[in-house]
C-alpha cells in the first residue's frame, strides 16, 4: 500500500496532517489534510480544460473520478490500455475512484448480496466484485473506494436495511480484496473501504471496526449526503464513527461541501471532503463570497468581504423583487457563502466578484460581465464562475489548515457559522 | 479615419494585402488579408475564456463584435463608461461591430424607412439612426458596420424590396455619418458601408457606386448568407460588386465560410470573412479535417490528412449505421470538411482529432476521448473542438494567402474544391 497519512497536529478531533503517495507516473505527492479532491464528470473537471486548470491556485494533487461515469467506458479504455489519466489527459495527479458521483445520486432498491448498481449515461450497469475488479484494472487509478451498499443512508433507514448494508459491504470488501490480490497491476493500490450501517450507531461502529480489520488505505463516510435528517444525529454518528477509526488512516466524506458543515465535520475527524460544493454553485450563477481569513489583514481588515455587509449592495436591497425566471428556480438551494450573478442588482456592478480575490476571473472580470454572460446564457459565465468558486475554495480549505496549525480553528469555525446566520 | 489597405498582390481577383489600422488602445494593429475576423457571442469567442484563446495560434487581431446581441446593454455600457472591449476584456484587440450575429440571422418584415430591428435576448429593439449612433457611443468599438436595411437577400426578393433596401440604406449612411461626425467620440471611428440590392445586379451596381462615394471605410456584401437561390448566380453578382468598388478599401462578407465558398468569393475580390463556420463546426459535435497543405511537406507528403483516404476508417466503414440519434440530427448540415466525433467508430480511435495538427486538443487528447465527452454530453467537448476548430480556421486562412503569395492560388482551390467531393 503506497499511501502514508502523518498527523502533525490534532485540535479536538480536528486532524491536522499530510498524505504521502505514490503517483502512478512513479512521482510522489502529498495531500494536506484537512482538505479536498479535485472533483471532475466523466474526467473532465466541469467547464475546464487542464490548461484553465493550471491558472487556478491550490488544485489539489488528487483528482476525483467517479465510476458510474466511467464503467460503460470499460472496452474503450481495456482497448487503450494506459488507464483513465492518460485517456482523460490527467496524468500528473493522483487519482480517487468512488463508486458515485455525489452530485446525482443513484436511484435506490437496486442493490443485492451480489451486485451493486451504478447509472452512467447509458443507464444501468449491474457491477459484482468481479466485473468492479476488472473495470479497475482497466482504469488504473490510485485510490479505490471499494464496491459496497450504499443505500442505507445516515438520516433513515430501516434496522434490517441498515445491518444489511453493512453485511454486504463487508463481503463485497473482503472478495474485492481477495481478487485485487490475485491482480498484479491491482495487488499495490489503495483501497478505501466504506462505512455503512445507515442511522444505526451500533452498525457503524461495527462497520467501522469490521473494516479497519482489513487492510484498507482509508475510509469512506458513506451516505452522510443529502439535506434530510437531524443534523445533529448526523454529526454525533459521524464522531463516534471516526473515534473508532485508526489515527494512521484518512477519512473521506462525500456530498458534504457547506463551509459551516465541512468545519463541524472536521471537528469530528474527518479529514477528505469532495469539491462538488463548487460546482454546484456555478451551476446555479453564483459565486462563492464568503470570507475565511480569520487573521484579517491589517490593512484590508475595514474592506467588507460579504456583500451582505455592503453599502450599495444594501441600497440596492429592493431589486431582489425584480429577478429573473432562471434565479427563482434555483433560488431555494443558494447558500448564505455565496451571491448570486443572475440577479438584477449586479447589472452595473463593475467590481470583482470578491473583493480582494486573486483569481483570473476577479482580476479581468466583473460582477456586471458575468451578469451579462449569464443573461445571455453564453457558456464563458460557466467556466469563469468555475474558475472563481474553485479557487475559493481550495483557498478555504487551505486557510483551515492554517487555523489548526494556529490553534484558532474554533475562531475560524465561529466566523464561518456566523455568515450563514 | 484610421485604417488603411494596402494591396501587395492581386491574383484575377483574389487580393493579398495587409490592414493598418489604429486600436482603441492607441497602438497600431494589423490584419492581413485574405483573413477573417475572431468571431464571439454576447463579447466572449465562443466556450473559451481570453486565456485560453492565448493558447490558439492565429487569433485574427479583430474581434467580430453583433450590435443585436449588445444593444440591450446600452443602459449598462453608458454606466460603464470604457466601452465593451474592456467589459468584456478584450483589450489588445481590434473591435468590429456587426449588426446581425450571422449563426441567428433575423427574421425579416420589421424594417421601416426610420427603423432597423434587431432581435436580442430580451426580444426586438427598433433602431433609428439616433439609437445606433448612441448605442455606438456606449460600445466603442473601432470598425462600425453602419445601419442598414438588410432584409433583401442575395437568393431573390421582389425588385421593388431590392431598390428599397438599397435606398434606406443609403439614407441611413448618410444619416449616421452625420450624426457620428457630429460626436467627438465617434467621429474618427472606421465605417463600413453596407452594399444592398438583393440578386438585381443594377440595384447592387448602384449600391456599391452610392455608397463608395461617402466616407465608408470599406464595404459588406450584405445578404449573401443562406444556402438557398443559385451559387452562380451570387458569385456572378459579387464579382460584379467588387469590381465597382474602390480597390483601397476592404470588403467584408457575412455568413459565408465553408472553405470551398471561401475561396470563389476571394477570387472574385472578397477580402474579409467572419468564423462562424467552425463555430457551427464545433457545435454539431465536428472538427475540421481538410488540408489546405498546398505545398505538400516531403516528408510527410505520404501521410494522409484526410480520414476519408484513411485505411482504418474505411475499414470501419459499416459503422456509419449505428450512430447515435444526435449524430443524426445535425448530420444534414455536416460538410465534407470535417468529422463527426459523435460517430461510434471514433469510440477507440486513439488519435488525435487531425493527424500532425498542432492545437491544444491535438496535442494532448484523441478523437476517443473527444467522442467520450460528447456522448456524455461533457461542456469540455465543445472548449476542445473550438480550440482545435478556431486553428485550423485561422490556419487555412494563412494557407490562402501564402498561396496568393507564391502564385498557387488555383492549386490550393482546386485542392479545397476537391476535398468537397
Amino acid at each position: 500500500m503506497m499511501m502514508k497519512l502523518t498527523l502533525s497536529k490534532v485540535t479536538g478531533s480536528a486532524r491536522l496532517g499530510v498524505i504521502t503517495a505514490l503517483a502512478q507516473s512513479g512521482g510522489e505527492k502529498t495531500l494536506e489534510v484537512p482538505g479536498c479532491l479535485l472533483y471532475t464528470r466523466t474526467g473532465s473537471p466541469p467547464h475546464l480544460t487542464h490548461d484553465t486548470l493550471q491558472n487556478i491556485a491550490g488544485v489539489p494533487p488528487v483528482t476525483h473520478l467517479t465510476l458510474s461515469t466511467l464503467a460503460e467506458h470499460q472496452e474503450v479504455l481495456e482497448e487503450y490500455k494506459e488507464g483513465i489519466g492518460k485517456f482523460a489527459g490527467l496524468s500528473d495527479t493522483l487519482l480517487y475512484c468512488s463508486i458515485n458521483d455525489p452530485v446525482t445520486p443513484n436511484p435506490p432498491g437496486y442493490n443485492t448480496n451480489k451486485t451493486v448498481s451504478v447509472w452512467g449515461s447509458g443507464g444501468r450497469l449491474e457491477l459484482t466484485p468481479q466485473r468492479f475488479v476488472s473495470l479497475q484494472g482497466a482504469l488504473r487509478v490510485d485510490w479505490i473506494q471499494c464496491l459496497c451498499d450504499g443505500e442505507a443512508a445516515a438520516d433513515g433507514c430501516s434496522r434490517k436495511r441498515a445491518k444489511k448494508s453493512v453485511d454486504r459491504s463487508l463481503s463485497f470488501l473482503d472478495e474485492c480484496l481477495k481478487l485485487m490480490s490475485e491482480n498484479e497491476a491491482l495487488k499495490q493500490k489503495v483501497v478505501i473501504g466504506a462505512i455503512e450501517g445507515g442511522d444505526l450507531q451500533e452498525e457503524r461502529l461495527r462497520s467501522a471496526r469490521e473494516t479497519a480489520k482489513r487492510p484498507v488505505g482509508g475510509f469512506l463516510l458513506d451516505g452522510f449526503q443529502g439535506g434530510s435528517g437531524d443534523p445533529e444525529n448526523k454529526l454525533n454518528l459521524i464522531a463516534a464513527i471516526t473515534a473508532e477509526l485508526p489515527e494512521d488512516k484518512p477519512r473521506f466524506i462525500h456530498g458534504i461541501g457547506r463551509p459551516d458543515e465541512v468545519m463541524d465535520c472536521i471537528e469530528r475527524g474527518v479529514d477528505l471532503f469532495d469539491s462538488t460544493f463548487p460546482y454546484e454553485v456555478t451551476e446555479r450563477g453564483c459565486a462563492l463570497s464568503f470570507t475565511h481569513q480569520y487573521q484579517p489583514d491589517p490593512e484590508t481588515a475595514g474592506e467588507p468581504q460579504r456583500p451582505v455587509l455592503d453599502k450599495k449592495e444594501l441600497i440596492n436591497g429592493e431589486q431582489t423583487e425584480d429577478e429573473s425566471e432562471d434565479a427563482e428556480d434555483d433560488r431555494s438551494s443558494i447558500t448564505a457563502y455565496e451571491i448570486c450573478l443572475k440577479e438584477k442588482r449586479f447589472r452595473e456592478d463593475f467590481r470583482p466578484l470578491l473583493q480582494g480575490c486573486a483569481c483570473y476571473c476577479c482580476r479581468h472580470h466583473s460582477r456586471a460581465y458575468v451578469h451579462h454572460l449569464l443573461i445571455s446564457k453564453e457558456l464563458l459565465a460557466g467556466i469563469l464562475l468555475m474558475i472563481h468558486n474553485f479557487q475559493q475554495y481550495f483557498n478555504f480549505f487551505r486557510s483551515v489548515r492554517e487555523a489548526i496549525s494556529d490553534g484558532k480553528f474554533q475562531d475560524l469555525k465561529e466566523m464561518i457559522r456566523k455568515q450563514a446566520s
